[in-house]
């Protein structure tokens, strides 16, 4: 039986990098498409609470059961495991993406491709998200489509350590091809905000946030290494946050626990 | 000098529980309030991308400098050290909440109040996520007042481990006093959802999302074995979300990476 892979993104249903990742799926197993029907870029692990939710079928892929969301990335993925997909078969694999934009380092906490891995992880089920460091309109992705296959195809066969689940980048399209592939840890970086200010027509003030990417990490065992030589990057992601090391630290230190 | 105290939250700068937060800092240091102005709850680590913010003077605090941001708890974080306080003194620790309701176990990655606390441990301050076990409209925090106090002073007294926020959680208030702190790893758990489907008046389709908690967790030396056992559960969060061990498990099993 062919595999059954579930495809998410966080920047629409429309977008060029979802069109990519499912047209590669399709050469892979049975697909099945429940993704946001609007940018959902930045949304973290958002889900909907208090507010209400809408589906709706969308006949956008050729040959390919597909719906939309209002709601955020992991929304999807609850909705397609809980809904869409309720009391039948559930995916072998589930891939989201391919981002338009980079996912490496700390941007893995604010990505909506990646919550969407991360959910299906939660599930038990092994989940990819892809992304492109490419921020560009006209980004190229036709580098990507092999690594995504091979990729995809050594995880369906594998399976992934429990608990995990992929956070792969891949370069901006170079004249040289791609070097490879490497396992990485999350680089020590993050973003350095700024505020824009600006005057609305009524004289009231907002703000636009905008940011530049600081790397503090000289390792070469890192994800911002890889991508910065010309590598596909993989960070296997866990959501259990616990910070092992320093229960000790405090419980050896800490006064007000005795 | 006093400490300074950065005070946020996911409910919204009208709600109790950041009303009980402010109250406990104003008795350890000098407070400044950057909260979202409008209930901001399973907002996960969504950051505001593609759209604008607005930030607006309050003075729904007596004696303490307080702003409403229109955006998620990470932009009120941001705001607060790269806009409201630039060029300035930063705080010394930030804290967040008190959250209406449990961020224990998996929710830590839905919740806005800890998004907010693990913001604060990515720029490098102490911070420190406060969440009570009741989801009530009366709900009683007159049970967190001493140990907010207490385990705000610790962090002031001693710091953090770097890379680290800590996940406080308060047991609901019982006829028992708390019996004391434990520090927790996250426990197994997840919420298994539901979606209540209703029609409106056109006759389209719209979703609630509902779920119930399921803790596969046998431990005790979680989380949530210290709520369910009247103690005050403290996990340390890192935000590095790189699982290591399964570096080595894929460099060793997967064969497209020779």
């Amino acid at each position: 039986m062919k595999p059954l892979i579930l495809v998410t993104n966080d920047d629409g249903i429309t977008s060029r990098g979802i069109f990519n990742l499912v047209t590669v799926m399709k050469t892979l197993g049975e697909v099945i498409v429940v993704a946001p029907d609007s940018p959902q870029s930045g949304m973290g692990h958002a889900i909907t609470v208090g507010d209400t939710l809408r589906l709706t079928e969308s006949s956008i892929f050729e040959d390919v059961k597909a719906f939309e969301c209002s709601g955020t990335p992991a929304d999807c993925v609850k909705m397609a495991r809980h809904f869409v997909l309720k009391g039948n078969r559930q995916p072998d694999v589930v891939v989201s993406g391919i981002n338009h934009g980079s996912n490496t380092s700390i941007s893995v906490l604010y990505s909506g491709t990646m919550s969407a891995a991360i959910e299906a992880a939660i599930e038990g089920t092994p989940a990819i998200g892809f992304s492109l460091c490419d921020y560009g309109q006209q980004a190229d992705f036709s580098h990507t489509a092999e690594y995504v296959k091979k990729i995809t195809s050594q995880v369906l066969e594998k399976g992934l350590p429990g608990g995990t689940a992929l956070n792969v980048n891949f370069p901006k399209k170079q004249s040289q091809p791609i070097r490879g592939i490497r396992v990485c840890r999350q680089a020590n970086a993050k973003w350095v905000e700024d505020f824009d200010q600006r005057f609305d027509p009524n004289g009231r003030s907002y703000f636009w946030m905008t940011g530049k990417f600081v790397n503090f990490d000289k390792g070469e065992d890192n994800d911002e290494w890889a991508i910065a030589n010309n590598y596909v990057s993989i960070v296997p992601c866990q959501f259990d946050l616990t910070a092992y090391q320093s229960i000790r630290e405090l419980n050896e230190t800490w006064n007000i626990l005795k």
